[in-house]
């Protein structure tokens, strides 16, 4: 049986926290669609989190969330802004595209997952033609799919000439823990000029939960109607809720993500393959050809060559010392 | 603080056997995105609740559900025949038009939530004209809106011309479980020409997940890719395949189901105001005035005005005879 | 061969006003996309028609120009309040729905083709449920689909309580030049809180062509790219405003148009068959039977049973007297 | 007043045989919707021109016609290959995401305009991943963004590892008068096996109108109301038709294009500049720095700096070797 333990961060369980949280929110009845009282607690913690006013939702899936973030910021004929390497723009079959009628992607390039500045600035800087989709908004990524961290420095360089057109920011925070973790200050982002954020329970060690915050409060009008017409405004809200809950009431979520991060770190210092990226997180990315990855298949281990041609190993909260110590005794192996 | 118990099926927590199961799935690392040992351990049980070597996925939300599956039969210039007031024509915030990039619904009447054959016939036999959308598929549900249960025989006559004319045919079964206790036999779906059955598990007292069910193979090619863009290809997928585990390893689908209807039947049966449509399944019906709707949303308990006027009450797995007697004497109390 | 001269108002030709503007039109070179000197003195006849300082652009499609505008006024769940024969309704295959992502229509109801006021006050006061989509707009059309036409008062007293809740209005103006005829106001439509107007070309005469007024100014932004978008930024504009100048420099416009009200009114008044709506435009509808419609087409007569069973007869600009003298006739032959 | 004749082929007016034609189209009543006589008349000639026994309709835009193609033969969670430059990819505002329900676009590169077939091969070989929008159609453009013109040949080479996994084929020939005038032969393309062809009217010297050509007659299924939702089913229709009727029936089609294509070898013979593409039909690229651009602006002289960064100049039928001539002077004058 292969081993799934590195081939994502959602290949792991849920924690004990989480679970504990959606047992205790499974007795006697409750309001549906999200008006319930866990609901309302967990978006509390949230909005505590962030020492944030903003509008709080929970929803099933992050690719939905993300794309329905970007329909609210932006019209069929417009395009968003986004690092090539997002997951809205290569993971998500297209999700964009159908919550937003054809809204357009427009990928910029940058090291490491981080969009270079230079490129949002000529992308910016381009004349509205009609016959092309004009940018209305920026999406963004963090930590990245490559495992780097933005810092709230770098994101608001980002995001100012955005704003200063009067365009919309989201934010894909699906390891927004990890970031957390890594020093990303999350109660910055009220200031940055964030419309819409996307908190990652899922990756983040929950049962399969995301968080969508409005801090653009002018969005939020209907906003669960929009929800619901995307088949993301849950009947029974609180199983999407209860997680965030124990995650989030007394430090799990962070401190989950902190090991994961470690585990990423260690990996990295063990692996014999030169490692591509900054390990700012909880990903680890090596360079591997073709023949030594089938033999790391072979020996049982799953890893994915990721966009850039690295081979990709995420940790989790549930990755063990000894997990990451046996990969890189395999990686040892095979490296010969 | 109100008490939500005869809302909806909804508001019910999840059944202990569907949370042992979920409990019993979080556990070691699993491949993502439906491929892992449990997601087709429960895609087996549901096969062999249907007798029927068919496709199975586990979704997080019905009305998406619903709306990949008419989108997967009806093309945007095309309609869909439902009942007036089912699910995808009132509940469901337009998803269908969503998902299904503008196709049309033709809503049908029929008593007590059941399509009126001659309005089908009639429907169908309207000719095509290229200004309107015409007919592609049909839209069925079981136990209807209303509570109310198609017979096999009742089904095989509204499909039968469907089919004849090579249009599609989708079974909504948000609340299949109860049209099952009530007698319908689930074996005979395949032989109905049921192309996309919808089974539900979140009414049937299941954490949020819903059921696939693909009868029609041509249907199934690149099915995954049509969940990730409408967001429901969930990478947790185990999350939504336990508790189908859980329900249908030992009949307590079905056994919940039982309980739910009887509690239905015995509330009807107290019942001081007028039942509106018979009594087959999970809910109950009544005429009531606003003055005594009010009356007895003031004494705590809520209860929805539906589509017809009537005032609903549904019953789940959890509700009690004692509640049911409770809300019988609260409705003697206003009723005078 | 079956005479068309009754079938609809766009079986006509076009007029040899529009047809010599075409052909004057047609010499030189000429920027693309609606930026030439044609397209922007059409304009100025649009707006000085309508004593308005509005966008004007010129498009392809009536059905698309209505689909846009809907969909620039409301979300995809959200819907737009229509008349329940209206041609967004129950003519245009779907239209606004592919174009608006699965917006929604609600008819109203509302006798000989004009929005009942009470029926669009209780739509109003529908309370927002997430699970159906609110209001956001109300699509007008004048003269109706009957043939009635609005005054600035009736249209005034739909459109306020649409306005005082912030929702936006179209009209749909297919044949605007027959309500003018009729004596309605061009000028007043600024004054009615109006955003978007269609200003049909073609059922007035020209050819295919339609002028799309955009009077909210806060929707002319990017309205280019959503024209494109939507295939409806022709390359060579010019040729579809042209026919407008044609019409409007000396008053072809509605001169045209009250003859073909003219013609209506002469057709009414020998019709054997009861006439089910008030004359007031180009349109009159009888009262006929299945027999009766059959040997009408049978003698060669083209005319279409509609919407509310009666059978339509449409005039136009190219509408004779000796042709209304000998459908007449005809009327009078079957009648027996 | 800027000079607009080598901004585009669609700057030049219609030709005396489109206007002709269309003048004698506007007589007397017609069926409408592309039922009438001279719809029929018109794709008879396509038909025979093509020499297939296809389905032949008339539209007024291109982008509409290639966008609904594209949906017609792709669903919204697949994607369509095209050349990294083509019309569809980078034109046309995001149509084929609107109309094909955000359909994805698979760029290819290849010098100039023609896709690469290792590129093509490359793209054929990813495996389907849900993530991603898996292949199911191939765009063509002939002739192609840059001028050239494929041979039956490379077409049949490209098309025929898409067809052999079953996907479609959209050929858009906005330019196809030109490929036939550098030697294309029309009459293979029934055999090439493309499914829907788009036949250029705006850009051969018609008025405003393309011919959609369907060759699998599986897709003609409902077409009309595909069209019609996609505001492209012209209610006079015969205004679309009627100059194809004109350029048809005596060669003016391939007669036009062949001055226009000699138009482009002129200049490319006179230029001062590099020629950055081969001319084989009526464009020329060449190769010039911003301030030389600017230059030829300032001295009245209206062209475009292409995706490649040449500057482009389009002939038409319309274009006067003199215009040439004093073109290819100023192009002196500024070259020093």
């Amino acid at each position: 049986m292969p081993r799934y333990d590195f081939a994502s961060d959602n290949t792991a369980p849920a924690t004990p926290e989480a679970m504990a949280a959606l047992i205790a929110a499974n007795s006697g009845f409750a309001a549906g669609y999200g008006s319930d009282a866990i609901s309302a607690r967990a978006a509390d913690l949230v909005r505590a989190m962030l020492d944030a006013d903003a509008e709080v939702r929970f929803v099933a899936s992050g690719t939905a969330a993300n794309a329905i973030c970007l329909a609210a910021l932006c019209r069929p004929f417009e395009s968003v802004l986004a690092h090539e390497h997002a997951h809205v723009c290569t993971d998500e079959a297209g999700a964009p595209g159908l919550f937003g009628h054809g809204l357009g992607l427009t990928p910029l390039p940058g090291a490491s997952g981080k969009i270079d500045p230079d490129s949002l600035s000529a992308s910016l800087a381009v004349p509205d033609i009609s016959h092309r989709q004009p940018v209305a908004a920026l999406s963004l990524t963090n930590a990245t799919e490559y495992g780097t961290v933005y810092s709230t420095a770098e994101l608001r360089a980002l995001i100012a000439p955005v704003r200063a057109r009067g365009y919309g920011v989201h934010l894909d925070g699906a390891r927004l823990a990890n970031a957390t973790a890594a020093g990303f200050d999350l109660t910055e982002i009220r200031t940055l000029g964030v419309d819409l954020l996307v908190v990652g329970g899922t990756k983040a060690g929950m049962p399969p939960t995301e968080a969508v915050v409005i801090f653009e409060r002018a969005l939020a009008r209907r906003f669960d109607a929009r929800l619901k017409q995307g088949g993301q405004l849950p009947s029974k809200g609180r199983f999407f809720a209860a997680p965030f809950i124990g995650m989030l009431e007394h430090g799990a979520f962070v401190r989950h993500a902190t090991h994961a991060n470690a585990m990423a770190k260690r990996l990295a210092a063990l692996s014999p393959f030169r490692v591509t990226h900054p390990v700012q997180s909880n990903a680890g990315f090596v360079e591997m050809d073709e023949g030594r990855l089938a033999a790391l298949h072979a020996a049982g281990w799953f890893a994915y060559r990721f966009l850039d041609n690295s081979v990709r190993f995420m940790c989790s909260w549930a990755t063990t010392e000894s997990a990451v110590d046996e990969l890189g005794e395999a990686l040892h192996r095979i490296s010969g």
